[in-house]
């Protein structure tokens, strides 16, 4: 049983956009609104950014949750599991958290802008077999017939399930995709973010531009975060960085795994509170890229939810 | 306060897609990762829905509903009103109806394809200047200062956030997404639609497609609905039709308006029942094409929750 006091969402950020001169042609809807004219000039809205809450009756810790999905992907990552069980959305809600989960611009809900040359790149997708490697499911030679790490905690039965969540994306949109999450925190207020991958990148670089909104940052498995010297932190906020298992065995993942460690480093450097979870250090194995999807995502919650409790403890949220 | 059993997700339906033969790019992703080769070969999942749910403590009625949004739309016209008010998801859920909401395929958290020429056409996406005539806020004149039909309850204060909203769409894509939300129903099972717009029509052909599933179809100001011949309908199932004002103000609407009613008629005639709300002829005036955002939403959520606790009484759901 879950109980909330509200629920909702929220469009915010972006920019409008006047389309000119562009020539009209004919379209069909429907069967019974066919040969439609269709003019692409006007006036539009985009580059914002969806945002969807949900406010249980009784709060845990004062300060919400913002999680921020990886490159590729939606907020529905945090919602379930490819094999059906809850994801960490219900998990953190349950126990009292109020959670609010974005769908970054170009991502989901937000949209995308479909006027050719607004954006210079053409978009791309992430195909299984990337996937396979980068989320460090298995080998490479392990793709054709889904043999993953021995001992892989991630669902592979239900992959097709997974292969159904992806979602296509710009390469060159980083920096407005930033003040996407940048203008949710701002409409948001106080709120600690919770980054994973690509979207951890964008948490602390958030974290680092909004000291007196953003009270806590946590960074499961993230890539594209600042480097040390672009670290200042008037405040001693703390920031949680989680790694799972395998880093060693995909070529990408050593050097994102040293630039995570460099960025925590920083942290730690400029005043903030640090703290690395690694979790084969803590006996806690097989886990993908992909905590909140592997069958020990209530386990890594866990361990999230327990940072949770020590900051507020500590008096930092 | 809102008390849920249950909350999730789910991707269901579309087809596998294996792209061959095409050259790899060099790509950046951020700083951190930066001069990447982008293969776009490989295995992608396209064409699929998004189902998010959630189940009330206590129900109201035994059957689920599935709320199906327009075009260039996602579910998110179901959550909040521009203005900032609760939307009719929240709406049916305090009511204690357990509800499904869908992103159709190429739309919000469903993803779309961005492979060439998979599909036919380019995307198109409607701007503010045609949903201020199609959505009926007001004569084509008024855009520019904003300025609505006498009387009108959408709030057109908030039409920067109502802006953010579109998302673009593939004029020719309609079988496909109706393949999508028939994959839903057979995922959800027992279950009633309500279709707004674009995804009314789909509503319909859903609900003829699959009589031991869909137990009653509630068309909110559709489009692309089934012609009366093609209507068959062996279970004497509910059909509510919800219509707003203004229908002879906008030239698209008349003929959008006439087929509903014949879709009705047919329905009708094929043994169901059909029920006709024109809000104006109650006495409730002003509504736009979007009454679930439009300042009385809750008014006409009740008229259709009045409908459901009529079919649910007569033994329908």
């Amino acid at each position: 049983m879950l109980s909330l006091r509200t629920m909702g969402s929220f469009h915010v950020g972006g920019r409008g956009l006047v389309v000119t001169g562009q020539p009209k042609r004919r379209i069909t809807y429907s069967k019974a609104f066919a040969d439609v004219e269709y003019d692409p000039n006007g006036h539009y809205w985009i580059e914002q950014a969806y945002v969807q809450y949900f406010i249980p009756s009784r709060l845990r810790v004062p300060t919400p949750l913002l999680l921020v999905h990886g490159g590729g992907l939606t907020g529905s990552v945090w919602e379930t599991t490819p094999d059906g069980r809850d994801g960490w959305l219900p998990y953190f809600l349950r126990a009292g958290i109020a959670t609010y989960v974005i769908d970054m611009p170009e991502r989901g809900r937000a949209g995308f802008c479909a006027h050719e040359g607004i954006w210079p790149e053409a978009p791309i997708v992430r195909s299984e077999e990337e996937a396979w490697r980068l989320y460090r499911f298995g080998a490479p030679e392990g793709f054709a017939t889904r043999t993953g790490f021995p001992g892989l905690q991630f669902p592979l039965e239900a992959a097709t399930a997974f292969a159904r969540t992806a979602v296509p994306r710009w390469p060159g949109n980083g920096p407005m995709m930033l003040a996407g999450l940048e203008a949710a925190v701002q409409r948001i207020g106080p709120c600690i973010l919770l980054g994973h991958s690509q979207g951890g990148g964008f948490a602390m670089a958030a974290t680092i531009a909004f000291p007196d909104l953003v009270r806590g940052c946590v960074l499961v498995e993230p890539h594209g975060v600042p480097a040390p010297e672009e670290i200042a932190r008037p405040e001693p906020r703390g920031c949680l960085l989680v790694m799972g298992d395998y880093i060693e065995r995909a070529a990408e993942w050593p050097p994102l795994d040293a630039k995570a460690r460099a960025a925590l480093a920083g942290w730690a450097e400029a005043g903030g509170q640090a703290e690395i979870i690694e979790l084969p250090k803590q006996g806690i194995f097989g886990n993908s890229h992909m905590p909140m999807m592997d069958r020990n995502s209530d386990q890594v919650a866990e361990l999230i939810l327990r940072w949770l409790d020590r900051e507020h403890a500590a008096g930092r949220l």
